[in-house]
């Protein structure tokens, strides 16, 4: 029986669709926050196939690993694991976002998952309430209904949300969410408040004028404002979201909230 | 500044909504299977009144934890997280649910939070796609729409899945998903599947008489039958589904996959 080997020294490989930074996004900036070096299936030639081959039906995964069921995959020497937030939970300690780590791992754990339910998961669903295998235009008419309840009702509930974890003690005055350092949870809401802008520009854009959300728009401008964060944006290696991924621009759901 | 107390001393408080099993479901199976004592606000007077104070708009958390989104929520002395999956992996090793520990808790949360979208998530949106704040007589044609899709494309995917799982070198020739003993992910997957089969009981029914899925349908028996599970099963401590819950039944929306 093969035992696993210590993947200290193993290089990180990221194994995710070219074009969109989709949920594998996520895991880039913890690379690019930390400045620690990683390989990209999104820029490497032959990466699709390598994808392809991971979450073929006919993978059944190796001695270790179960195959996995979506990209993000990461591959960490012996370790082959998915789900955007469990890598992120791999990968925090190791890179040194984890704040105390110990228990600290669920405290920030619960805090990213909730930004990926709310300000991914859900946003998704606005553009596909019915099925993921359809197209956008063969569910337009339920889009437009999820959006109008969505700006309305749950935006400003996760906006909220954050809004509160900022002002708690456990963040210790900001401007991050949790122990008084950025850890990965920070990158997290960055990333899908940035998506989540970009999708429902004039009810994000409404929400921030508002004044109500004042902790969570300096904690956006202060992730884009860390040196290494600010270079990636800037570069070619940030990628454009597009109509493939799940922050897409439809102008007809771009809406504000109907009092 | 307050510094987290161990933990391993305290009583484990489970925080969650009485009447539907629900996502709280997952967490109490891993108590019952490890045979660990735990309280539980769906069962305590009052406990309703702890429930709200957790989620109230004006919980800002303590020195130590932010406040939670929503329950469930755990409370293991100073430590209070939320997020069914986060909660799961934290009690995974404690209860002796995690195969070897170390890296393999990162494999069996992959497996877990594949189930749970798929099988809880999904499912969930079956009868609330357009939102979650309105009633399912609100949006049942964009229910029947979904489910038509969701019984034919995604339940054969996510049971084709976890059938590659089990055949897999990594589950060490079953019953279980990995590493040739029961985990946590197993009571997930049980309890996905047997709520998934209370609300398609037509499609289930379908899907396991295919003879496709057989190691599916053989792990969901081997859970079940786990002497603390069956008791807990046939006990008053077992909630029934009903419509306020995750996993519903309206007749309408018992379909089996069209041609």
């Amino acid at each position: 029986m093969t035992t696993s080997h210590s993947t200290n020294e193993a290089p990180y490989e990221l194994i995710y669709w070219h074009v969109i930074p989709g949920r594998g996004e996520h895991i880039r900036l913890c690379f690019v926050e930390a400045g620690v070096p990683y390989s990209d299936t999104a820029f490497t030639e032959g990466g699709m196939d390598v994808l392809h081959a991971y979450i073929s039906d006919t993978n059944t995964g190796d001695e270790l690993n179960p195959p996995p069921f979506a990209p993000p995959i990461l591959k960490h020497g012996d370790l082959v694991i998915s789900q955007t937030p469990n890598i992120l939970q791999y990968l925090g300690p190791k890179l040194g976002l984890a704040a105390n780590g110990g228990d600290d791992i669920f405290r920030i754990n619960a805090l990213a998952l909730t930004a990926l339910d709310g300000l991914s998961n859900e946003v998704h669903n606005c553009h596909h309430p019915i099925a993921i295998d359809l197209y956008y235009e063969d569910q337009k008419e339920e889009c437009l209904r999820r959006v109008k309840d969505w700006v309305k009702n749950r935006l400003p509930k996760y906006l909220g949300y954050f809004e509160r974890v900022l002002s708690g003690k456990a963040s210790k005055d900001g401007p991050w969410l949790y122990g008084g350092v950025l850890t990965w949870a920070d990158l997290v809401l960055f990333q899908t408040l940035d998506g989540t802008s970009y999708f429902f520009r004039k009810a994000v854009a409404a929400a921030k004028n508002s004044g109500k959300y004042g902790r969570v728009f300096q904690h956006y401008e202060a992730v884009k404002a860390r040196p290494r964060i600010a270079e990636y944006l800037a570069s070619d290696r940030r990628q454009k979201y597009s109509n493939y991924g799940v922050y897409r621009y439809y102008e007809e759901l771009d809406l504000v909230a109907e009092e």
